[in-house]
């Protein structure tokens, strides 16, 4: 076994703090790499807190994983060592459900391995997140980062970049369309990107007026203030899609309201509570609530080698491991532009 | 103006009752017909007893109508005394939005005029239904309907028949897909004969056992008695498609877990109060819910015309113009198989 530093939560109310735990030897088909940055999700929070419940501790979080190959295994020819690689949301899967050959192992019948929180395909090992100094993952949950971007702002595309990208490559949105995108966080500033970079018009919806300079610099061509009536009527039956990135409880039904007729609400946040939904909102145009899930490998590849060829990273806010719980609260009170990433040098 | 006979409601708590009213004379477009039979829908009981709110009083129901052409105004092109007619549930509509001209008058973005409880384009005049002895509607809003098929039993397919057939053909189900259909009523019993006849694997989904045999006679190839959790969890991820006729309050999230990866529920039947939806249930398999209504003028004429090559009616129960009341009670039990249809002679 491989000794690895990091930081765990032991139980849903103790801070993060530094744990020492065991990786497994690299085997024939993996990959061991050093962690140069990881992500600091939502959904981190979310599972520290067994918000969700199922929690799994000790937890050591963090799947927006890159960094370098140190050692790979006898038979693996995707990566050798020195290249970038990346871990995102997902470091196994069943391998034969018509899901994983359809390279949809987000959605594995037999249920995927998550990066954290999860367990191994053995169903019993624990998985550890990337919030550690290193990670061993079977080559085929591993990703090739482009070395023309800058690492530390790639690191949020293994979840908040394929999160967005995947739901609006799915509904093949580009030109000719309208998009809103509903919040302003990790997830929806990617979306703005990549929906302003596939040739959609972007509008970005929030209630915080603060929100409209950065909303248009980060590519969206309107912005409209969801808490004044007047600007919310004048977009009524506007939109092919929303992008809905929140995960906090909110009423869908305003918003199928800005939708035409065959629109799509597509949620990638998840609230934990139901959502009451009046089935005339959904039948009176034919619309949609869909929802969306990261994405499966192969898609997340192509992402970031969209990204490679277009330029596009997260925009970021680089700290040190030690200030992690200070970027929780300030993460809740959506004090970041827009995510975090740890440098984990600083481990 | 034309006298005509019929049967109205005065207000929400009286029964239906004999009613003297004009229709407007044949206009140079219009078509005037003699009503032979007028299929019975749910929605005329919740749009009598104001169950929607904003029910026009009196109102004479009925938008699954029938008859014989009996005189056409001079720009008529479209059909001659003696044509047999149908008139589903929309009489006009602005005709120059996106929609009307895409053919989905349904969706008119400035309101089409229902057929009864609505009010003609000048946004005043009270339409007035089929429970009546003669009708006068535009030309583009009547449709053609074959000799071939038993008159009586055509007419509900003007409102449960588009109204299943319509998302069936928008999804474009057919062979190779599971689609399953919920609640066999004057909706359910027409969306399974139209998954059938479009080569669908049919699963009725029921609370009632009793309901098994008509199902298969019908078309369905299997048969999931939903009270029985074992027989439920035998189909837990295997439907493409949901067809949802039930109008009654109900809960999706039980049928959400029955779909496939990037399954869609579709409502055709309106609740009229919220339906609690968990976010997780959508994300965790990239499912919808969507909504359909109705269909479009064209699309409408095609599901004629296709129940007409195919030989497919509604099954039927013909009652005389004074027994609708009951009829209605009887719907309200589910003990009507699986449309009432009034003779209009005996009025």
């Amino acid at each position: 076994m491989i000794d690895v530093k990091g930081y765990a939560v032991q139980d849903p109310h103790s801070p993060l703090a530094p744990f020492q735990f065991e990786r497994r030897e690299v085997g024939p088909h993996d990959v061991q790499f050093d962690i140069l940055y990881c992500g600091v999700c939502h959904s981190d929070l979310h599972q520290i807190r067994d918000e969700w419940g199922g929690s799994i501790f000790p937890m050591v979080p963090g799947h927006e994983i890159v960094g370098r190959v140190t050692a790979v295994g006898d038979h693996v020819n995707k990566f050798k060592v020195g290249d970038l690689a990346g871990v995102g949301c997902l470091v196994d899967s069943c391998r034969h459900c018509a899901n994983c050959e359809d390279g949809l192992e987000q959605y594995c019948f037999n249920g995927a391995s998550q990066t954290y929180n999860g367990r191994e395909q053995d169903k019993k090992t624990p998985t550890y997140g990337g919030y550690s100094n290193l990670i061993v993952v079977h080559e085929d949950f591993v990703l090739h980062v482009s070395d023309k971007l800058d690492l530390a702002a790639v690191a949020p595309l293994l979840c908040a970049g394929i999160t967005t990208y995947s739901p609006l490559r799915h509904w093949k949105v580009g030109a000719g369309h309208k998009v809103a995108v509903l919040g302003l966080g990790g997830l929806g500033h990617m979306a703005v990107k990549f929906a302003a970079a596939f040739g959609a018009e972007v509008t970005m919806l929030s209630t915080s007026p603060s929100k409209e300079e950065d909303a248009k610099r980060l590519g969206a061509h309107k912005f409209v203030l969801t808490s004044d009536p007047e600007q919310v009527k004048a977009v009524t039956g506007y939109f092919d899609f929303t992008i809905d990135t929140v995960s906090a409880p909110h009423d869908y039904n305003m918003y199928l309201g800005l939708l035409k007729t065959n629109g799509v609400h597509i949620c990638v946040g998840a609230p934990p509570t139901p959502t009451e939904v009046l089935g005339f909102n959904l039948i009176g145009g034919r619309k949609s609530i869909a929802g969306s899930m990261i994405g499966g490998l192969p898609e997340t590849q192509e992402m970031l080698d969209f990204c490679a060829e277009h330029n596009i990273v997260s925009d970021i806010e680089l700290i040190p491991m030690q200030d992690v719980e200070t970027a929780y609260e300030r993460m809740l009170k959506g004090d970041v532009r827009y995510r975090f990433v740890i440098d984990m040098s600083t481990l």
